[in-house]
């Protein structure tokens, strides 16, 4: 996907004074690369400037997906924290309500101005920046760490900070510009100079390129229509599960679909549509490695670990607490995250090292860049479609001086406010993190455009790691180690986004500028748009970060326990569980070396530790939904190949919308103290006679 | 359906001595004629030996389909009693069954004889005369309410027989036979000189002739992969709701799907595979009157009769007692049934009296014949499809003097046996009815070869009605009206059932005397092998013929207070229930014939009687299932009609066969003990609490 290898053979029609037969070669040549150019179709229409790429229709229409989207990823974060790639969805709907917008004017007369590619770019861009502030702004996982409630379940209740809507606005104002600025200048010499690929953004763009040409936007009228079934029975599904939900362990998402036994260990098929779509979008090896996960924890090794209860940890503890059974769940959880972390951090940042070592001492694009699968032989030819999205991309700057100013005068800004909200992080904290982060930043949107993978969480660790350490646990350092978390995760995250936009920007012709803006505003309404919805979530859901609940928030308890780690060191961990970490830890790593050594053939078999952490601690219903969805991406796959390629994320996405948006009124319902009237109970034979004579006829 | 119109527009080539305008028209004719000939088709196949039609192989097929079809039957007979035509599944398994065996032996180079229409002919009648008895049996009717278990939920707690297998095999065997002699004489006069249609013989006839074309076969492949598919759909989901079914009302059965309140008056999904198919197969006018009888009865009627506890009737009584809310339920439902049994029973005698006067009277088949939608053109010319098949119809003869021959002897052995079974049932009651059965028989079998109707179980509701009353109360009444309903339902049914198979012989060239073998096989299968699927159901459900179980056989209940009413008049009703009786009697009548003078334009919206009397005792969650169907087909059919017609009856045929093969390891698993491990409980929301509480941490 999105290995822009059509821009890299390049060829210059300038270069002409060579010998007969090389130029026939050309010419040939030259009749390919048209055929293949994107550019050449949308020869004849006009690129509208950067001010009319930003229409006020266009950030209506972000306005309301940003919410969509808000809530999806903001259920995600709190089920289970895995969160799949949105852009597709992102793509389909905001064509599909501007298209159905200008379609309306049209047909009262009213249009001005047509819907271009450019616009839909600056959709998408406003979009994807404001739901993801649903996920760096730490509502899953370092933000919520610090509330009463998950503090409550960890060996520190004392430590913690009372969560309310006026500080988390406003501590996300203003951590969540840094980022944009400091990489900002960088645009240039990472989409142009180093051509890097940013696999999701560069889909993106041939999803929005597609979108406009007529092919492709009949091609998305029938995804759009595939997508509003799904969405529309994934809705429905949602409201009449509802229904049955009268009591804890009550409804469709406690249904013992395997048998109660393995019900009790967390094996079940859950009805979530929201994961069967999420596992149609991921790939096959994630729900494996998910699944595997599950099975190796709970069906083997905390089965185990509970015979030796009264010997390995006292057998009188209760069920939450961390000394006993749960503590072995999070810490090896914890530790396989962070040994995958550790192994990807050290391998991005080799390789971005390797690669701008490589860039800088050649100074040649065309030298082979160390990146998997990106094996090229681009000349200094520019091809028609490089020469024109260059000649656009370079044609609206923002100057340096002012990135920097602004980036300067927001470090202050925040250095002086930040120790305000949390008392424990201290100015020169702040400033140490800020000198670091541009650079961080850097490697972040720099790794990030070879292996499309966003390190945030991985550098915000860094900073769990280092600042809670630094401050000690005498000295706050568990609220000052997640806030600095809160701090760095943003920086690195807006920073890797808005480089990905950038290169959907140079793919589709619109304007860094419009680009830079659209991210501005989209971030600004993220700033806004997530908090309220995590406060719509944290005030109708009472057992909101409940282990068991319907949002375990899994992360914000797996956050709380590593800044507790970071602070206090090793000493609380039960029997064992340390030793357990170490080899769950060295097998992260090992399996990760494993799967790079043996090569892709073999390489895609091998699980990866990063997915199969998860549901050690909440279980494996979710990991059993997503193989329902990948089971039925693989039927249809076999059944009509084409088919399930087209369609395939569409549905999906429609799962996971609709699901996603049903939880908006099911909480506004919880809200108003609407009640489901029955509950759909499972019990055993045993315990259902009890039952009957206990109601009696 | 089967309006075999191609037969009727005859032309006889050998009549050329006419004009040359004549001639050319008659070439034109002839021409056409050609083209729509079915026997031009097979003109090549060699017809085989009345001997040779009649297979080892095809009566083990038949023996596996009768199994399987007597299984399906007897579910739906005690469950709601609604039996759709089961004709297309049979076709399309027996032709999958003995294609697959003969491709088998194909392979192997063992395959002697090829698989010829004639054989499929063969295996059908086998199959449907054998399944034939589950219904005619009485097992979900008058047999079943002779039994103690529905004995024990009348007013009449005395008059029972004990069940057992031996003397319901014999019982059967004794009546089954009578019928098919009475009227095979009179096979040529109906299929040949009154060329009655039998549309559901017409049909199967066409399905069979269509499997044995290169084009047919090849849809009726695709028509079998479907029907396999759903039924392994509908077998699994039989199997997986089997684990949720641990006690009352436990289940998918008793999913409240539209509320607990609606649940509480009948009104539900239940979620079974059987009724979607039935009601993909029944006609929408059918599911639409089930529907509304259900809202009417459940809805509006019984609510407000409650209203009236202690009023109309006393309130202390128990729920069962019939003369208290279930006396109404079940008295007018009677009377539903008996007002459009006794206003079908009247028309079918009058359009089969005026027809027979017109046959007889005119001696010409061409005369119009008063059937609607039988408008006819039929000279003495016959088309090349009627002369073959008349001359091969008349080829193997039944001597007439061996049908009589047997007819008495059976009548003989009949009067000397039937009374050890019954002692209530005397001799001369027997002799009374075996003279007028050869005349009611074939009324039947000619009505319902006008109007695809058999009215088997009106004339068993006459001879309820007749001997009831002639033997009265004290000499045991009940037991012998019940008795004499069973002789009399045996014959008549099987007289019919005779003919139909008559007429599909007719169409696909089998000899009569095969089919008369085929249907003798199949009844003395079906005499054996519907007792054993009854004594199965019997042992394995304990509560078959409880209000509210899973079989609560309601026509057992319906016949059993048809007999005490016949038996000891209108005294034991409660209030006003009389008077509603008389109001839905006259109802029924008026329906019917507002329906049959509208016409069919709008009489097809006319809501059937008898269809909206079965939900008034049992309530309408089987009207809501039939309604899904409904609504799944008429979907279907608008997304792609073509595709809907060709293969809705294999899917509903694959739905209902599934869920009834599961019944069979089902009442196995009954047998054994092996009870299910969970019970879906629904629970409103204050018992829930009540049971959380109850059942504690």
């Amino acid at each position: 996907m999105g290995k822009n290898e059509r821009e890299e053979n390049g060829f210059d029609p300038e270069n002409h004074n060579q010998e007969e037969e090389e130029e026939e070669e050309e010419k040939k040549k030259q009749l390919k690369e048209e055929e293949h150019s994107v550019e050449r179709i949308f020869e004849n229409q006009e690129v509208p400037s950067w001010r009319k790429q930003l229409t006020l229709r266009a950030f209506v229409v972000s306005f309301v997906l940003s919410i969509l989207f808000s809530i999806i990823v903001m259920k995600l974060n709190l089920t289970t924290g895995i969160i799949p790639s949105l852009n597709v969805s992102a793509g389909l709907l905001g064509f599909f309500f501007v298209k159905t917008w200008t379609k309306l004017l049209q047909k009262s007369g009213l249009l001005r101005q047509p819907f271009t590619r450019q616009e839909n770019t600056v959709i998408q861009t406003c979009v994807v920046a404001s739901s993801g502030i649903a996920f760096s702004g730490g509502f899953g996982s370092y933000l919520f760490a610090m509330s009463e409630r998950i503090a409550k379940q960890s060996t520190d209740t004392l430590n913690f900070k009372k969560l309310s809507l006026g500080w988390i606005i406003g501590f996300l104002f203003i951590v969540s510009f840094l980022g944009l600025f400091s990489v900002v200048p960088l645009r240039k010499i990472m989409i142009i100079d180093f051509k890097l690929t940013y696999p999701s953004g560069t889909a993106t763009a041939h999803l929005i390129n597609s979108f406009h040409t007529p092919q492709g936007a009949k091609l998305a009228k029938k995804q759009v229509r595939e997508l509003g079934k799904f969405f529309t029975f994934s809705f429905l599904w949602g409201f009449f599960q509802w229904f049955y939900t009268a009591g804890e362990n009550c409804g469709f998402a406690s249904f013992p679909s395997l048998g109660l036994k393995a019900f009790d260990n967390e094996f079940y098929f859950d009805f979530s549509a929201t994961y069967v779509g999420v596992g149609m979008i991921c790939p096959y090896i994630i729900n494996i490695s998910v699944l595997l996960g599950g099975i190796i924890s709970w069906g083997l090794m905390w089965p185990l670990i509970e015979d030796r209860k009264g010997d390995w940890y006292p057998a009188d503890l209760g069920a939450g607490s961390f000394s006993g059974i749960q503590g072995y769940k999070v810490f090896i959880a914890i530790a396989m995250i962070l040994g995958d972390g550790l192994y990807n951090f050290l391998k991005v940042l080799s390789r971005t090292l390797l690669g701008l070592f490589h860039q800088l001492r050649y100074k040649d694009v065309s030298s082979e860049l160390p990146v998997a699968g990106h094996s090229s032989d681009v000349s200094s030819q520019l091809s028609y479609d490089d020469k024109r999205r260059t000649q656009l991309f370079l044609k609206d700057q923002i100057p340096i001086m002012f990135a920097v100013g602004v980036y300067v005068a927001i470090a202050a800004i925040s250095m002086a406010t930040l120790p305000h909200i949390f008392h424990q992080l201290k100015w020169y904290y702040i400033l140490v993190i800020y000198i670091f982060a541009p650079t961080l930043a850097f490697c972040n949107a720099y790794g990030c455009g070879l292996t499309d993978w966003s390190l945030a969480s991985t550098y915000g660790k860094l900073a769990i790691f280092t600042i809670g350490a630094w401050a000690g646990a005498a000295h706050g350092g568990v609220l000052a180690g997640l806030a600095a978390c809160g701090v760095m995760m943003n920086i690195v995250s807006t920073a890797s986004d808005l480089m990905q936009d950038f290169k959907t920007g140079y793919l589709t012709l619109a304007s860094p500028r419009s680009m830079f803006v659209s991210q501005i505003i989209g971030t600004a309404m993220g700033c806004v748009i997530s908090p309220c919805v995590f406060w719509l979530f944290y005030k109708a859901f009472n057992d909101l970060g409940q282990p068991g609940s319907q949002y375990p928030a899994p992360y914000a308890v797996v956050y709380r326990n590593m800044v507790l780690l970071a602070v206090k060191g090793f000493s609380s961990l039960p029997k064992n569980c340390l030793l357990l970490c170490y080899v769950f830890f060295g097998a992260a790593i090992l399996i990760n070396l494993i799967k790079d050594l043996v090569g892709k053939k073999w390489g895609r078999f091998i699980p990866l530790p990063m997915a199969m952490a998860i549901p050690f601690y909440i279980g494996s219903y979710f990991a059993i939904d997503m193989c329902v969805g990948s089971l039925i991406l693989f039927v249809w796959e076999k059944i009509n190949k084409a088919k399930a390629d087209a369609f395939a994320p569409a549905v999906a996405s429609g799962l996971i919308c609709g699901d996603g948006i049903w939880t908006l009124p099911a909480s506004i319902l919880a809200l108003a103290g609407v009640k489901p009237p029955i509950c759909m109970k499972f019990l055993s034979r045993g315990n259902n006679a009890k039952v009957d004579a206990f109601l009696g006829p």
